[in-house]
């Protein structure tokens, strides 16, 4: 039995018949495949139309947000998963955070930026942390970080230097949550900033308010 | 220090301004929430008219497929994570499938069905084996299969009662693919269901050619 995939016969026998339905398939393919990127496309569409709808009400809860004492720091130690990655010495400096920004690059599919803006405090200088992951087309992510300009004695990171409040940070410990900031392996996923971006950005609220008294959702009285 | 939220006061004092803050991010939030679902529903809306306009090609392929010998089997014994699950007699059985197809429900989220259509063979009664997976709003699964009705002797998925062209399995082979239709635990994601809608339904083709010569890309002669 010779296979006469891609051999050309001059009668039309079975297996110049399935070569020729093979053809046609490859051509459906191209056809299918064409519109998959369409649909891709028009998807992305509404995703880039949406997300700009969303970001003045984004910014308008920026505002807001600063008149709340603690509102990003109550967010993130409420969160489940984010109040695991912070120790006590991170909680103290997370206190001077006073705004937190998610930014999806224009075109959506191609990465995110995390803001952390902070008042001055005393334990680093920079007014703003970053973390942004970019996606190549290849889907391959390249992930950078602020570099900390740490205050001296005060480096977060460096969990053998430090002394807090005249003791020793014990043993048992999680690494500081800053140490995220350095952490730009790009071949594991993110899972904080993921986490930032995919369930505190779109709903902070329901963090902050874990635990409070239920709050009042009707009329905003104005008066 | 006393928690005012939630309470009211006559003045505004910086509890009230937080007060009053955190209701306008409530209704900031009840903004978000419908552009959320605002987008969602667009999203799907392309989705099913995409699903709509592949469905002809899909139509196309089938029929074109069935002039191919063994176009299905070599599909699922050439793609490296199906071929895994398929013992020597599994592949005894699956030369006789002569046509695969996934469809989704209208809704598109809701689920979606695997038929597996077999010509007669001397395995099972059935023509045709569904697999039919149904999400709830919640999000859990319900997992549905076909009854395989085996003829005497020659049901696959029960290893101990048989034997095939005179032999007893070997024991170090691998369970059944057909026990798939009786694996109905909603609790676990189907990932062979995902992989059949996910890979090879969207491009059967990609893994039928593995491992052959390259097709003629070309125009397709019809004289
Ligand atoms: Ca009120
Ligand atoms: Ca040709
Ligand atoms: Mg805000
Ligand atoms: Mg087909």
């Amino acid at each position: 039995e010779e296979d006469s995939r891609g051999s050309s016969t001059n009668h039309k026998d079975g297996d110049e018949n399935a070569q020729l339905a093979l053809e046609k398939i490859v051509g459906i393919q191209h056809e299918i495949d064409s519109l998959n990127e369409q649909a891709s496309e028009e998807i992305l569409h509404v995703e880039q139309k949406y997300n700009q709808l969303r970001k003045p009400h984004y910014q308008k809860r920026a505002k807001l947000a600063q008149e709340i004492p603690e509102f990003w720091f109550t967010t993130l130690t409420n969160h489940p998963a984010i109040s695991q990655l912070l120790n006590e010495e991170d909680e103290q400096a997370l206190i001077y955070l006073e705004n937190l920004t998610v930014d999806e690059f224009e075109d959506v599919k191609s990465g995110y930026k995390i803001s952390m803006h902070f008042r001055p405090n005393p334990y680093f200088e920079n007014a703003v942390l970053l973390k942004e992951l970019t996606l190549d087309v290849s889907g391959d992510s390249t992930i950078t970080g602020t570099d900390i300009k740490w205050k001296p004695n005060r480096d977060l990171t460096k969990q053998s230097d430090v002394e807090f409040k005249g003791r020793k940070r014990p043993l048992e410990e999680v690494p500081s949550f800053f140490c995220w900031f350095n952490d730009t392996n790009g071949n594991e996923s993110d899972e904080i900033a993921e986490t930032i971006k995919d369930e505190i950005w779109p709903n902070p609220l329901q963090f902050f308010l874990h635990g409070e008294v239920s709050v009042d959702e009707g009329e905003e009285e104005e008066d």
